[in-house]
């Protein structure tokens, strides 16, 4: 099922320990289409500025991503972003943000954009992610990304655009503090209450308010991930790097993967064996992506190296349960 | 094949944001002991004041226990140890630490604890490890839990016990602070080397210095646990609880689940799949701890609610690989 995506499309200025980058190819919308990608067709919709530039675009191309609902603001210039990284990689600051044709921003999604059957809201104002929602009023899935600051200061438009998604996709101390909840499974838990309770929003009958989250993901960085669900929990390391280069984008490259494959997969309901393979090649898609700076690894990526790292993957956290031998 | 375990027999006192307790029984011996006691005989090497009661020896014996190598020092008191978790007890304060009877402990091992075959050295000063480690020179797996503090005073007498032992159990961040390295794999990878380029003690021909750590076991807390050999790298999630009472002995019992599933496996060598299932009794065991206050829930534990837990946590991490369907 094709999947469309509407987040940032940016200019990125990194520095980690191992390097940096002045102004290189990022956003979530860019890492996000350029991991699922390896899935399904997805149409990216999201403003660039005049600076944006034609090989940028390419990168996106060469992957098959329908970039026709990207928007070129005239006079404007694209989003930009410069951080820096800590010696561990855990702790990032960040030293300038600058909106530029995000201020402003109003989707126009095409027809085609319209008819995706897949859709992942990313890291927007959550009033955009809404009104984006209520253009696909017919997605078969829809997956929604948020940060801590429209926790802080939209945290009730925020709770409006959960509800009207199928999947939330968050850090999990994001995840704390949405709830208020300390523990990762309560607050979970809570998430998928929204739903079910029908809030305001959710019994007016509206496209957009008739579901509520069943699929949550928590993303923990360099300890991987943990989903969960109505029916129970699940959860995968980090695949083991001995270096990490850059972990900008990791996390919606991990969503490109995990949405990518739920989306190419739509005759499996959302079984749990589906969620687990989908949260496994997110992990995959993930891992790639901070080998190296912004996109450059995962736009030289193959099929066999996603398939032989889920592969690896698997090995690494299964166990048998061989008859235990107890004293009592 | 039996194991003797070496550290601390304690009086804990614990407030959670979910109760609190004045005076109970704790300490890392105590916690592992009744752990590994599920799966073999376990000996409790370790000093008592005149204040320990017969009933905390009592809890112990009840899971068939050796207390007979726990001396009581006469006019000494039993180590004291005060603690306060903050609201997502991932952060906790040490209001009070009272050494009592370690301080000047030199730990007399019978011949009966001197014959196991098995021996964990719990976190105690590095230069107590070393001692205990050269009477059991005999012993077919040694593991040993160190801290920050051993890191931060007495490095080179951690080192040494650490090559003289196959495993090293860490929290993670300690890990990364023993060797400097902040990735884990590195850092775990730094300290299997140290066997093998064969440093000073570990040429000296000595028993204690014969071998190095071929098993570095990472503890991560509420994200679960790594493992990382010479061979491969292992990960398995903490088991999800909606409630954490009380994560005070959470590690030592990790580790007893950890060594005791591997002692009482003698035949199967250190072969993948037995550390595997070992992390996996470990974590089970770890998740039993947390669930009421220090020895608390694991007194009443069963064998068979091991064996439940093993297996739902099987399912929890466990995704086959089915054909991906992939675009290019």
């Amino acid at each position: 099922m094709p999947i469309t995506v509407v987040g940032s499309i940016a200019y990125d200025a990194v520095k980690t320990p191992f390097g940096e980058r002045e102004r290189m190819l990022g956003g979530a919308a860019v890492h996000f289409a350029l991991a699922a990608s390896f899935f399904e067709e997805v149409r990216v919709v999201g403003p660039v500025g005049d600076d944006f530039g034609e090989s940028q675009l390419e990168v996106m191309r060469r992957r098959g991503v329908d970039v026709s609902d990207i928007e070129r603001v005239t006079g404007g210039k694209t989003f930009f972003w410069r951080g820096e990284y800590g010696w561990d990689l855990n702790s990032r600051e960040t030293l300038d943000t600058q909106l530029g044709v995000f201020e402003g921003f109003q989707p126009k999604l095409s027809q085609r954009s319209r008819e995706s059957d897949v859709l992942f809201l990313a890291n927007i104002v959550p009033d955009l992610q809404i009104e984006v929602r209520e253009q696909l009023p017919d997605a078969r899935f829809v997956a929604l990304d948020s940060m801590n600051l429209w926790i802080d200061i939209a945290r009730d438009q925020l709770v409006k655009a959960i509800e009207s998604v199928d999947c939330l996709i968050l850090n999990d101390a994001e995840l704390r503090q949405l709830t208020g909840k300390p523990n990762l499974v309560s607050a979970a838990r809570d998430v998928l209450a929204w739903g079910t309770q029908g809030s305001g929003s959710a019994r007016d009958g509206s496209a957009a308010g008739r579901r509520g989250p069943s699929v949550i993901v928590a993303k923990q960085g360099e300890y991987g991930a943990a989903l969960v669900t109505r029916e129970g929990f699940f959860a995968l390391p980090a695949y083991p790097l001995e270096t990490v280069i850059d972990p900008t984008g990791a996390g919606d490259t991990f969503a490109g993967g995990f949405v990518g494959y739920i989306a190419a997969h739509p005759d499996q309901g959302l079984s749990g064996d589906l969620l687990h393979r989908a949260m496994a090649h997110g992990t995959a898609l993930a891992s790639f992506n901070v080998e190296e700076f912004g996109t450059e690894r995962i736009e030289r990526l193959s099929g066999e190296e996603i398939v032989a790292r889920v592969q690896q993957l698997s090995e690494m956290t299964h166990f048998n349960g061989a008859p235990l031998k107890l004293r009592g």
